[in-house]
């Protein structure tokens, strides 16, 4: 109990902010996140990097837990203003968030690593868990649609994940590495979780960085995944949609099934809990307990029941 | 009466904005205002235009009439956070007035010169009377400390006008060049009127652009100008203190001389009446009357004095 040092969960934002929240909260052990960038996009030439913020706000307590983006209580007289100019104005960038936007571009003109922006932003924002760009590299996530191949923010913010998706690309993946803090991190995890966030455009890009998968596939540690998906639906977003539009079955078992070379356990929510044979029939273990996370002391017990499964708590 | 066309005025910031005002709502004729641009700065990455904001904002109402800089109402969200982050914050910018600097940073990124920028700015804020920044290209004021030399901004804002001013540097000044439509402007107006601005810092760097002050002394306009210096004091801002460590005598006279070749009716506010004389000793034209612009009404009724008695109305 308590022996171990790393736990590294991979996140996009609201599902594995809010998982990582709990984990920060009640794990003794160093907490390292690495968060999903190919959501990133350039807006008014401000970097943006919605999935890191997320779990910067979350982890800090500054976050909207309600809303599941952004700062609690932002205004947004920025965005109108900019409206007001005549420029598109539909991705909704709080006040205080933005200045988040303009410190990161700011860092990395000056030749700072993404990586780096991100320490020095949770540091000053008091956050204990590491936050780890899953790459300091340029990644982007096109949303291929049948009339258009649409950039995600396009997609999933201007267009409400409206269009039918054939399909779905991570511009720059090939040139793309991980950080070395990232390999590092998974290297030494002794726990790597899956959080319960988007399979195909908040985990996919990750697992797609050169060398992460087998990383994970090869790695010692116990290896476990969320299912973002509860009863044939997402929490959050459109992961059910995007499995579906992809062939891939939108429950948990499909969810597991993109998984099943790299983990160990599957966490099913207890209204799957009919799906669990189904995983232990492929020789997995399962974890079957509420996932929601309504709040912080429902992320936390989330967390602490796969701590105690996992025999460390 | 009204049958010529452009009223242009040389303008800082506060004072220059609200006489712009008042003509902006009496004159019938196309007004248009020439705005320093030597105390814009760079803070985060974007290109920050004080004087032009604020010409901008008192014109289209959305200014702060009371405190004179920035747009009634604003928040200051973003500052905080960049302070929160580690910033430095002291320029405190609100969180709309933020928008047309990230507005101004991309489209000058874009190719677009800063006249542009300011035209579609003012036409999108629906302002009718033209606003024109004195020069596309780079001018900065640098105040000559005991100290150091410091940019504007950190002298004016950050360390409230409190260093001994030694001297005045336009940086950038002999290579930068007013623009075409400045020298248009100069050419048909047929009132041009220097504004209560600091004479030093906000209309000595349009006087210093090369061809500007000789154009307005060869114009056959009625020309004027508007003394910021009352009763031996500036209504806001350090122009007395500066003007005094210049070595040029801080009253309404002292201001008289600095313009002396370039107009030929100087406006005094009733307060110095005594110095009226000393003026038209010198062969020019008084207009006494109360210049202090508390709100729109004055400053309406500054501009409509103004131009009856140059026989504009």
């Amino acid at each position: 109990m308590g022996c171990f040092s790393v736990i590294a969960i991979l996140s996009g934002g609201v599902g594995g902010a809010r998982l990582a929240a709990g984990f920060a909260e009640v794990a003794r052990e160093e907490v390292t996140i690495i968060v999903n960038t190919a959501d990133d996009e350039e807006f008014y030439g401000l970097h943006v990097s919605p999935d890191v913020d997320t779990v910067l706000y979350t982890l800090s307590g500054m976050g909207d837990w309600e809303r599941g983006w952004g700062i609690g209580g932002d205004t947004f007289r920025c965005n109108e203003m900019l409206g007001r100019l005549g420029l598109e104005n539909w991705f909704k960038i709080g006040d205080a968030d933005l200045a988040m936007s303009l410190y990161r571009s700011l860092m990395l003109r000056q030749g700072h690593r993404l990586t780096e922006v991100v320490e020095r932003a949770r540091r000053a924002l008091g956050v204990k868990a590491r936050i780890l760009p899953m790459s300091d590299d340029r990644v982007r996530t096109m949303v291929v649609t049948e009339s258009a191949v649409l950039p995600f923010q396009q997609y999933f913010v201007k267009l409400r994940c409206e269009p039918k998706v054939l399909g779905v690309v991570f511009d720059g993946i090939e040139g793309a590495r991980p950080t070395e803090e990232v390999l590092e991190a998974l290297k030494t995890a002794e726990v790597i979780v899956i959080a319960p966030s988007n399979p195909v455009v908040s985990i996919g890009p990750i697992l797609s960085l050169r060398g992460v998968r087998e990383l994970i596939r090869k790695s010692g540690a116990e290896r476990l995944a969320v299912s973002p998906i509860i009863g044939g639906k997402t929490v959050k977003g459109p992961a059910d949609r995007m499995l579906a539009a992809l062939g891939i079955e939108p429950t948990a078992v499909g969810v597991y099934k993109l998984y099943s070379d790299i983990i160990d356990i599957m966490v099913l929510d207890t209204e799957d809990s009919k799906l669990a044979p189904l995983i232990e029939g492929d020789g997995k273990r399962c974890i079957v307990t509420s996932t929601l996370m309504h709040n912080r002391d429902e992320a936390a017990r989330l967390a602490r029941t796969i701590l105690d499964h996992v025999g460390r708590i």
